[in-house]
């Protein structure tokens, strides 16, 4: 591979492989082609970040402070040399080193004038306030053009192939031109560059590899307090309760009964949660008479926590039916949906079926999950993009309801057996499926309003951007558009 | 489409979209690359481009007819400005306005005139006949060059990020020079656009967005026909004839034990309608003596709807598995499986085992249906885009039958437990998966037709090419590359 | 953000980031464009190449030997023409034909020389020795580049849309200039293109369609003996054994009952087989007091089967969880988890609960097993690729750690429960949950040593870069920082 360097000062264009030749030019291209990128420390990021430069076609230069001892760490066709000799030639230069060596650069200040650095430093920490280290970097070396961007990406990313589209490159500087060179320079390496904008995008841009799931801390905290509630009213009443009352020891059958009846009633409230915002928002839009009013901000933030709100759904909803599974049994009190198993004359044991209401429940039950799982296969990434707009909204919304509409059956049908027996009241509460069953009833009489032909039309109007007046200033947003009420979105 | 060749020889640059900079130019690039992409209207989808474009690093400029009004409407970055103003220093105008409105167009016909028009207009519904409303644009502006692409991406993919791999763009025009630069753009704004020829092709663009799961149409018909025959036969058989006969009355078992056994005997004959065409080809091939001529039109279709028909096979083997796991006691006709569970002296239940039938028939279903999900993981696109060609074959088409191996022997397994039964046509027909095992035994003997070495090797040459004779004129045809007979293909 | 609109009329470049042409070039830029692409044979992969570079904007020329026959084969807005015709317009050339047809392409050596060739061909076996096609073809044809490439995209891809990413391309040739010339090309067809050096590498990219699945060979080698073992050790306890002492034939039982005792312990201690080799390297790191140092061979290869090895453990307990379920009664030996079931004075059977133990037994079991599909769903390329380095982290290390204590606890319990069983030896053997349980404590033990605080701290300073003293020249290497130990890495 082609690693000399040709030092030829800054006038030479820093595209290695575009610059196509015409005829004439071919001789010059094939110099500007050799032109490298250079690359500032030797660490384990630098070393794959070469490996990646190399592998798009890139000549690459290594400045280190001990190119002697670092070179064997460097792949093949990288050329590993001083820091001066490195900068000597490239116009592009990655600092990768840490933020605590920055002021040493300034050693360098003279050969990196005029050149474009490209800070991909990350942080062990969200530093609350402050500058950004791009922001630093440019202070310390105000005659170069720093470019923040690659932080997002990790030396394992950039080793691996691209299996499941580009990873997203962030990139940021004050100098527009230095902020294009740099995005396709990125998208050469195979990333796909995202704009944003000046140098001060840096600390946000800092911030991204330290997150941890952001978009799923609501649907988690939603579902966990839906589910410690509804443990606890189950253990009070299956378990607390009798042993208060009459001294019966049921607390062996918390791990799957009560923790299944509380799983079930998760789920079911789950699938409620998702489908509530939705129908909320069509009220909002009804109430302001325009969609370019912002919905209150708790109703945006739980919109746009749907899609994990369905998948944490999917994921209880699952462990309750293997759960269920396991304790399928006249034992568990589930004997009114069972025929009696007796012992015939000869001392054999004839197992009962079950009656009409438990197969009916079970088969709502098994559909809804099934379905639920298809919507759950159409929210991987690679699978919704090869959808089309109409086709995402069918599977979420149309299907979506048909989930929770076998839900509510499931549910019902279990509710309708046992509604009769006198102990569901004993323990002064009320079963915690009253409580389910209640949000759904009051979440499809939303629905149903929405769906009257008078109140959605004026819905469709309101949303094809309709108003009923001109909005007052200053109260409006462009935020809506991410967030359809209509989709129950779990991509 | 543009194809006549320029035989200009070696000087001239065969790159048709790039042209980059030599040195000398690059203060001139830094003014064009302010020249911006200008947005006429001012609806949503309006606002999502411009951020898109925002985010890719271009200069948006919109023309707005209240640009006062709408400016806070409007992301960071993008100018809203007057559409005279707008137009003045843009040469590419994404035209997001109503088709309804496109005559008002009119009014800046000069300002557009030599400019290219990217229409991104989408129907509500399908139009039979008649013009696209690229064509429509096209004829009100003779002056202007119009562009039909970027319909198929909606509001919320031009805000999203791309996992799950760039959305595919179609673009049409009758200037193949516009179209080029318009999918440049789309690529800049990371999208892969695909061309697609002169501006008639529009009509079959603006159709894209209308469409509803077209591939999987077919399957699905196929399926639910099979479930319904299914189902009515063995509910007849069931508790239809029961009634009539003797009074009895087994419709509470319909739910689960009678949609079970549909589902059963849909997913095995599902898997064979899988299987089927590939086999059907073969010998359609050897008939023929060539692989250039075409398939007949169902064969074709058929064909294309393997993938689709081996996830509806996962899809309802998934709740056959299910069900019959709740179903799963001597209770429900399966005393043949079982041994005897009895009361010992002391008044305790002693429960049996399963018989060495009901153990293989149990281990061979659950084999196939693991097997059959590890072929579905293998039909995520980012999953069957990790494989090579050799890999995606193997996992297909030999994975594939040995779950049909394994499915027919669970099925075989049951049958002959049960075969001896008096009972078995007392109904005046057979049990249905005797039309599922008659349907697999002549699958399994044409396959096995088709690996005997004489036809397998015949078959092999065909397919590398080899014609008996030479093909007629006007009878070949070049579609079948697409689809390979062996393979079994989910994806 | 650079908004401002610089105004300068129509002859001023519209694109941003690419300096495309100012006004003056636009005569020749269209010319350029024009210039077409050739294609040297009229095979199935010749057609898919066809079409899809005219999909993607190019002007495509096919040589053929029989042009009025195979036109309409080929795509629409494909020139079929004579190779002498195709190959005088074009600069870059596809030579789609077989390598024995190679011979042949020197009757036109004169109208390829100066030319860019790009070799396609695959071979149907591995060459263990000698050179690659596409050297043969540069030794036959030494007046023009040739350059290797496209051979591992099927005709199928071709002809596909890119749903779940573009697929890679390798390009190698001794030009470097041809090379990047090719590997735009590949970009501008929407595939990603990855520089392989020097045509030498050709042979390692026409390796690279006939392997088959090359990343699972030692994870399966692994899980099949561990796999093997266990059942043969399961069937020898609950079968041999008693038909050689009491003559009692167990056989039946084979199926499921020892099978799937023989999963859930293969489950569980490739699980161990997941986790250990993290353990390991941090050891050998601490040992060898840097990270540069390579480890032993084995010890790499195991940790790049990590990802491997924990797909099979869930595809194992995915199994044995189904199999469970279905011998999910006291008969299996699982009675002293139940309590009795009796007989009550109506002859009625009165079925008994489970005991706490098999409760817990039950749950930590279903939480391993959908934590872990967890994990599996987070190894979806498409998945994994949209979290960051730390959520990538946190699942697959405390998620990870998390299912295996869960794994460990669901064991335990069942263990716990049959302990004091006198017959545990009887087979002068100890059962085969012992050896689970043995390797579970020793890895925990061993990952808990790593956690010490004086242990942790120093295998962080390690990882970071610190050196207990400078290495050695030549024991070196930069292969580290592909595989982290920390990673139990999915995916």
């Amino acid at each position: 591979m082609d690693t000399k360097v040709e030092q030829n000062g800054g006038s030479i264009p820093m595209e290695p492989k575009r610059d196509f030749k015409s005829g004439q030019d071919e001789g010059k291209t094939s110099e500007a082609s050799k032109v490298p990128v250079a690359i500032l420390g030797s660490g384990d990021y630098s070393r794959s970040l070469a490996g990646r430069l190399v592998r798009s076609g890139f000549a690459v230069v290594v400045g280190s402070r001990d190119p002697d001892r670092n070179r064997r760490l460097f792949p093949q066709g990288a050329e590993v040399t001083t820091r001066q000799a490195a900068l000597s030639g490239a116009r592009l230069v990655f600092v990768a080193v840490h933020r605590e060596n920055y002021p040493d650069l300034q050693q360098d200040r003279d050969a990196l004038a005029g050149k474009i650095l490209i800070d991909v430093s990350n942080n062990t920490k969200l530093k609350k306030d402050g500058e950004s280290n791009a922001e630093y970097l440019a202070r310390l070396l105000p005659g170069s053009t720093v470019v923040k961007g690659f932080n997002v990406v990790s030396a394992w990313s950039l080793e691996s192939g691209l299996f499941g589209g580009s990873k997203e490159v962030f990139i940021s500087s004050d100098d527009a031109e230095a902020r294009r060179t740099v995005m396709q320079l990125a998208q050469d390496m195979r990333f796909a560059a995202v704009d944003y904008g000046s140098l001060r995008a840096a600390r946000e841009i800092e911030a991204m590899p330290l997150r941890l799931l952001p978009s799923w801390h609501l649907a988690l905290k939603m579902v966990l307090c839906v589910l410690t509630f509804y443990v606890l009213w189950n253990v009070y009443r299956g378990v607390v309760f009798y042993a208060v009352k009459s001294g019966d020891n049921y607390a062996a059958h918390i791990p799957i009964h009560q923790v299944n009846r509380a799983l079930g009633d998760t789920a079911i409230t789950t699938l409620c949660l998702v489908y509530t915002p939705g129908v909320l928002a069509s009220f909002a839009q009804l109430y302001n008479g325009t969609k370019y009013k912002r919905f209150p901000n708790w109703l945006d933030k739980w919109m746009r926590a749907r899609k994990q709100l369905g998948l944490l759904c999917l994921f209880i909803a699952s462990i309750h039916a293997c759960l269920s599974v396991l304790e399928w049994s006249p034992a568990y009190g589930y004997d009114r949906l069972f025929e009696k198993t007796t012992v015939n004359a000869n001392g054999d044991v004839v197992y009962g079926m079950m009656r009409w209401s438990g197969e009916t429940f079970l088969l709502f039950g098994t559909l809804a999950l099934f379905l639920m799982a298809v919507l759950g296969v159409a929210s991987i990434p690679s699978v919704g993009s090869s959808m089309n707009w109409r086709e995402f909204n069918f599977v979420q919304s149309k299907l979506g309801w048909t989930v929770f509409l076998f839900a509510v059956t499931h549910c019902s049908v279990y509710v309708a057996e046992m509604f009769i027996e006198s102990y569901l009241f004993t323990s002064y509460t009320p079963p915690a499926f009253y409580i389910d069953l209640t949000l759904c009833a009051v979440l499809l009489l939303l629905k149903i309003v929405t769906l009257l032909p008078c109140v959605s039309s004026r819905v469709d109007r309101i949303r094809r951007g309709w108003e009923r007046k001109a909005p007052k200033a200053g109260k409006t947003n462009a935020a809506y558009s991410k967030e359809d009420p209509e989709m129950t979105s779990y991509l």
